[in-house]
């Protein structure tokens, strides 16, 4: 495992975070960081920005130029994309459950698996039949974990992982923070905030 | 001259106009395309989307980061960089020049002096004395340039191409238009727009 790491701070909600968290093992790999997924919610620092919902909804143009760049990105990158009905998905139970998983071994396969049924298959991740799929299909224990992801310390951990992203500076997703502290925001800067870690803690 | 064409919108005010206004020309000249620069003027169409200043000020988050953003940017770039004060800068004058200039064979050279002296330079391109001072440099009559750039005609010109560009579904700055219709927003997607009008056109 390399010594520099970066932290990827995302929402499952968030559609450029998708290509960004699909593309982020291969592209660290080969930077030689080791990424840490950070999901948290974007809904509180929107809400604190004055949004009730995703600026993409709220600003029609910039809503309509994210969705065809995000089809050309994929495109671009061969990755299927179906646009989530609706946007932006609830992503509470996801993230909750993600940072069970991450704290073992399968946290970034379950991240991966979320975002492709959200945004390849359209299938809505707000609903937990869904997240029950994604954990069978990864042969977790489906009812420990749903239940564990409801449990009060959990759902205290996305809270405290939301409020540390705010601490941060994190206004939007997918957004990078290297060990020294630099913050880089949007799937466009992954490559720049891995080649900075890698710079400056190597 | 290449067969290509690209349109480059942009608002002499914007920060990220600036890295990409001074990579346009080399960039383009290496794809191949003709890149035609359009001023306009954000100021209305941020208002109509409900902000009386730009983002950058409005979102205090995201203005920091766009501001150390920048710096790595201009500094990978090796682009000198002040930050303007006042930010943003009133840019009517600067863009009514522009566009005299677009039409002669000084308009290119112009916009990056503009760009330079704000970003650069930390120089006030509010105020008539700069403009000035730049078209001097460009031996150009500078007496009868701000007198035509304050005339009805150039005045209602500018009006029209930031309609134009609200037409486009503009929201921001720097964007690049195809001749296909495509809309590409920020300096990170110039060389995506370039690459789309040489396939597409080509």
């Amino acid at each position: 495992m390399a010594d520099e790491t970066l932290d990827f701070w995302f929402d499952f909600a968030s559609s450029y975070s998708y290509p960004a968290v699909m593309r982020g093992g291969p592209l660290a790999a080969q930077a030689g960081v080791t990424v840490r997924l950070r999901p948290f919610l974007l809904g509180p620092i929107f809400k604190a920005q004055g949004w009730d919902t995703s600026p993409f909804n709220i600003y029609a143009a910039k809503g309509r130029h994210m969705w065809r760049d995000l089809e050309r990105l994929c495109s671009d990158l061969s990755l299927p994309l179906r646009r989530p009905d609706p946007f932006p998905q609830n992503s509470v139970l996801a993230a909750r459950v993600a940072l069970i998983g991450l704290t073992e071994d399968w946290g970034d396969e379950f991240c991966r698996a979320v975002f492709r049924a959200e945004f390849a298959e359209g299938r809505r991740i707000d609903e937990t039949a869904t997240i029950a799929d994604l954990l069978a299909s990864l042969k977790r224990d489906v009812d420990q974990i749903i239940a564990l992801a409801q449990s009060d310390d959990i759902k205290a951990r996305l809270r405290l992982q939301t409020e540390e992203a705010s601490r941060l500076g994190i206004f939007g997703a997918p957004s990078f923070v290297t060990r020294d502290g630099e913050l880089f925001w949007g799937n466009d800067r992954l490559e720049r905030a891995l080649a900075w870690s890698k710079q400056h803690q190597g």
